[in-house]
């Protein structure tokens, strides 16, 4: 167990951390007492139906979510909707490598595939708050990964799903993304093989790290065009020196390990033996699939692939010239399309 | 000096190696006596006016142009033109860390500069064959950046140009790209500040920075369509071990990091006080700029925007899956299209 002030209320705002027990995980390990880190917005009406859910990305928490995505004037909002958002297994607030008990901390964390997160949000949801119906699923990334996961596995339980940049089945060039990421930290001799004492002995890979979301982080324009700019940032080094740098050295390396070992292996079609398509079909709920336009990880086309497999579902682009970490909400012109078409989205009978 | 078998006929068939003495470079250093390899093909007339330029890009030779590119049927025909492709310093076959005289050997070897590249080529077409003018020049990415700073320093003498995959101006986003590539390498503890005593002693590094080329250097679709199983791989996996990961690990890491030095740089605007449009302007050649498609890192978009600064100029997009790597020819509908460019080309008036 490493003390990270990183993972606190002062980097993430209020959160409340239960128990869901003890997870026994897919790949055949254990988690004896898996703690999930979550935040709620609005009040649950009595009937339980007016919940949403909210999944988390790689290195990103509930707080993105509270600073960009809800809120009065947006889509998620919690004078309509009881909001929940869930952080990940490995995002530092969740248990995770860096803060789990000794047994299982470290370079003994069990290996957690994206299955496992969303049985242990059904878990949470059900037993903490007997919510047994959710009006919207929606996540950014390893969030969309989540929100397929919970549409396939939980069909009866999803009336609506918004998977937001990202795919039900990952790619093979993500994995080869994700490897270059985590090959980036792994490498960096102070890693240690995941026994290192502070995340500060990894700076360096984390740095480079850093630096591979740079190049494919945001989009070929984002940097010809200087947009780092609208940050206040006086140079690209300036811009990377002072965000995205310190960003990504202030989390804990085993925890973005786990996060992105799970990335590179989402897929729905786990539990249709191979099959994405029969996978896609158990999917009910009304699902707009929502990918940015520039994003270079996660293309338009391979969000539409997954799209036409869903019954009934939308193709909505998001336009930013951001790439993936338009997700950030930094342009001004992100939120009123993703507003936009969730609004749609919670307009339909479901 | 380090003694890599790489670096022969072994693997880089005929070459000769000519000194065009001492270089003076534009960062202010000095090759003593550098010395240029490069091939030939065809025969020089007697007005020495057939001649066609050949150069070459980031960790290839004048052996991928041999094998893919020159020969009967192809445009760039030895029976109607005198080839010469010349090996970029750093190249391993030219001056590099590598094999450099112990004075400015490995860490101590100078930085240069595209210009400098073209400074040393123009002296020996001149020098060596008496060439004066040249009917193309042709060149991929690195290559690319050749060319145009050909038609823009000396445009009396390039009649006809074709940059393909590569850019006048080189990108932040490839300069942050290449950065990312040079910290794979510089990040294994064996590169030792470039004074290894062998390339093996950096494979981790080579290796790693394999993986950065296999997430930039192909398309997302490549590796979606498995297009690596036409090179008989039975996996991805497969595919690096047997093809990226050697092809990069023969290599020696300093000359790479020289190449990519140069790459992070190049810009014609140099001549012109940063002013890219007036550096174009000067370009007399008539120019065809042939993008590849799914190119990650040399995006049509950024070609374009060079390509109608140029006057009189066309664009001229490839499709190939392969994306920036597709200049390797594996694609079999890659060079009917090179070579319909390149005939069209030639074939103009100039």
């Amino acid at each position: 167990m490493i003390d990270n002030p990183f993972y606190s209320s002062e980097f993430h705002g209020d959160y409340e951390i239960v128990s869901v027990g003890r997870l026994d995980l897919e790949e055949g390990g254990t988690i004896p007492d898996c703690r999930l880190a979550f935040t709620t917005w609005g009040e649950l009406n009595a009937a339980k139906d007016n919940a949403v859910l909210i999944t988390t990305w790689y290195s990103g928490s509930h707080q993105i979510w509270r600073d960009v995505y809800v809120g009065e004037g947006h889509a998620l909002d919690p004078s309509r909707y009881f909001i929940v958002c869930i952080d990940q297994i490995g995002s530092g607030l969740s248990t995770s490598p860096h803060n789990a008990p000794d047994e299982i901390a470290m370079s003994k964390f069990p290996q957690v595939r994206i299955g496992d997160d969303v049985v242990a949000q059904e878990r949470l949801l059900r037993e903490h708050f007997g919510i047994e119906t959710l009006q919207l699923v929606v996540g950014g990334s390893m969030g969309a990964q989540q929100t397929y996961e919970w549409a396939v596995r939980f069909p009866e339980k999803v009336l609506r799903a918004a998977p937001i940049a990202g795919t039900a089945q990952n790619t093979p060039h993500d994995f080869l993304y994700t490897k270059a990421l985590n090959e980036a930290i792994m490498s960096d001799p102070g890693w240690n093989g995941g026994e290192y004492a502070s995340n500060a002995d990894v700076v360096t890979g984390l740095t480079r790290h850093a630096g591979i979301w740079a190049v494919m982080g945001f989009s070929t324009e984002f940097w010809k065009q200087e947009v780092w700019r609208a940050l206040e940032f006086e140079s690209k080094e300036a811009f990377l020196a002072g965000f995205l740098e310190p960003y990504f050295t202030a989390m804990d390396p085993n925890d973005l390990l786990c996060m992105a070992w799970k990335w590179q292996r989402g897929d729905v079609a786990r539990h249709t033996g191979g099959d994405l398509e029969a996978a896609l079909a158990r999917i009910t709920a009304k699902t707009f699939v929502i990918p940015i336009d520039e994003d270079m990880f996660f293309p338009v086309r391979d969000c539409r692939a997954e799209q036409e497999m869903v019954k009934g579902s939308e193709l909505r682009v998001v336009q930013d010239v951001l790439g993936h970490l338009g997700l950030f909400g930094v342009a001004p012109t992100y939120m009123p399309q993703i507003d936009q078409h969730l609004s749609e989205l919670l307009a339909t009978n479901a």
